[in-house]
């Protein structure tokens, strides 16, 4: 059975003076309201949220939501993937309506981290690597520098390349609305920035975000019915690597992103070619290039070419992170999977507004840990 | 699609000197074990864990599983619903097959808990509950207090009848080697406990457990195969319940179960007198009752009736927690929705040994929080 998106909506991002309860019953009220569906209609319920109970002592948000937004007696459930926990939410809520599970399905993601320190939300996310690797004091941004100086030395890429993905990103995060940062960068920014792991600094990262966002899947056979403009989901899989990251064969393959990558291809019948525009985890700038070149959209080594020559900046070949990405955007875990499937949406259905760009087919690779476990979906118009 | 359940296994319940990884893998092994099936065959893994990063600073657990078990690159992804997360796993595992996204898709719920005090883990399975409700110091057990003395004053039920409840499943326990507690109890060791939430004592109460349970899943059409005994999910679904206790309209009545079981029994196409043998979510004794009657066994005010008359013990009309329930096998949250689903499969496929009751349709019932999410699951012998 296809399976439609008729509604979509997402919360400002950014540092929000609201709990996770409250977030999520924005995004999942909005949602309902673009679509134009009733509480009452909603059969099943996905939040896509990594750690409430760890950043805010507060379980059971699934429940809550189901309160919040009226939507008894639908049945709720939280699904978490660690930061691609909004990928994975998709993905299930694709299974509840393919399914026949549910005619209406609404997926949720948010989480809430800028009432804790930047050190403390980083422990918690630190808290799904390999024990060893935790006890080392081997952080995600930790593998990132090691990745990003790999890459660097073995392709003989400039180091400003990497910064290029950051100043690309932040300028298309201007005309997003619910960014948490809308202002540009320029290379000298990221390169005159306080280093975190070396070759990597500050603005090679995404900042700690709260936030949420939201889409509703419902059989497409009956999407006419709701809305005019809508998308289906003509690919998506989920794929995991090693838990360890020092046991992978190559430190510049990311394995995750290109086993789920091609099952969603093989799946949408499509091939790298045909997709119009991406959004992709840039939770540091060294990870834009190598999901690139997993999915197929550059060559082993060659992304940061494609990207100094700007053809993934909008009017370009492949515009990516038409949204500003994780990196202006900001990287609230649970929602930002669903963010990615935001952006497409509304790319695909021509209602992006500024950000707009000539769309038919868009692909969303969210990624957990450091490739870990990733989830790649392809949306196209309908 | 049918979807086929062709493998299943539980570790030990119990105090065990294992983490929350140890625990999964064992169970999880044990089950493609019993399965005959090899770990590559699995396309999606899901892992039922209410709060692995609270109770052990370790999340992740899907991706260290896939890791433990040899699974790469299946898709992994963890669910919650609280204490009725191994239901919701239930649902899920059956929507990844149901939906063609998985020809294998293996659940594994555990919980890890014994390594801190009952307080501490009190504590954070109230972190589910309304903050307001929380920060009043209502926990579930003192629910279960309030809701227990109402069902005996309104329907003039014995306070013993209470205490047949946790008599009953004791006794059963005694025949499940992996029950926590394998030892008879009375009546009046149950009325001679200290108070725990008037009127409900000690032994009313299911004890705080670590363990796993594991189930295997695969398209009905080709479960023969794998298997020679193998059994159907004929019906599935989920429902929610307010958050906020006291909204509810009537304490003796669990909406979530009525309007989960309700839709189970129409999916699956039965009606409760055809069912053979049951688990239900005895976290409480009362809660055994008030699930009774929600699902339709016994009229309202009246299940107590049917306990006292031995009709829902081994040899009965209906036995009811044939494995112990929670209450003599132990409840380790995440596990105990996959480990209800276990015996139903066991007492279908007549390989539940000396538990072994006479059963061709089997239902089990996985309660989150104090009704605030349900999962029931009909399982039967092809």
């Amino acid at each position: 059975m296809d399976v439609a998106i008729i509604g979509a909506s997402m919360t400002d991002f950014g540092q929000r003076d609201a709990w996770i309860r409250e977030l999520l019953a924005e995004a999942g009220a909005r949602c309902l309201d673009d679509a134009g569906v009733d509480p009452g209609e909603v059969d099943h319920l996905y939040v896509s949220n990594m750690a409430s109970g760890e950043f805010e002592g507060q379980t059971g948000v699934m429940n809550a939501l189901v309160a919040d937004l009226g939507l008894a007696p639908a049945y709720a459930a939280r699904i978490d993937q660690t930061s691609a926990s909004g990928g994975a939410g998709t993905y299930a809520a694709w299974q509840s309506v393919a399914s026949g599970a549910s005619d209406a399905t609404l997926l949720v993601g948010g989480e809430k981290m800028t009432h804790r320190t930047t050190g403390e939300a980083t422990d918690v996310i630190a808290s799904l690597t390999h024990p060893v690797e935790y006890k080392h004091g081997v952080t995600l941004p930790s593998f990132a520098g090691l990745a990003a100086r790999h890459y660097l030395e073995r392709y003989d890429a400039p180091r400003r390349s990497l910064a290029a993905v950051a100043v690309k990103n932040h300028r298309h995060g201007v005309d997003n609305p619910h960014a948490q940062f809308r202002k540009e960068i320029s290379v000298e920014t990221v390169l005159d920035s306080p280093i975190v792991a070396d070759p990597l600094r500050l603005y090679d990262f995404c900042p700690i975000t709260d936030g949420s966002a939201a889409l509703l899947f419902c059989p497409a056979d009956v999407a006419g019915e709701y809305a005019d403009e809508y998308a289906v989901i003509s690919g998506v899989a989920g794929a995991t690597d090693t838990h360890v990251v020092h046991e992978r064969e190559d430190p510049t393959t990311m394995r995750a992103v290109v086993d789920s990558g091609r099952d969603a291809f093989e799946m949408a019948d499509r091939d790298p070619s045909e997709v119009d525009v991406a959004e992709l985890h840039d939770m540091f700038t060294i990870l834009e290039l190598l999901q690139m070149e997993g999915l197929g959209f550059a060559d082993p080594g060659r992304a940061w070419e494609q990207v100094e020559e700007g053809r993934t900046t909008r009017g370009g070949d492949l515009p990516i992170n038409t949204s500003g990405g994780l990196k202006s955007k900001g990287h609230p875990l649970g929602a930002t999977g669903v963010a990615q499937v935001y952006e497409i949406y509304r790319q695909v259905t021509g209602t992006a507004g500024p950000r707009q760009v000539p769309a038919d087919v868009g692909l969303a690779c969210n990624v957990g840990g450091f490739g870990n476990c990733v989830t790649t979906t392809i949306v196209e118009a309908r």
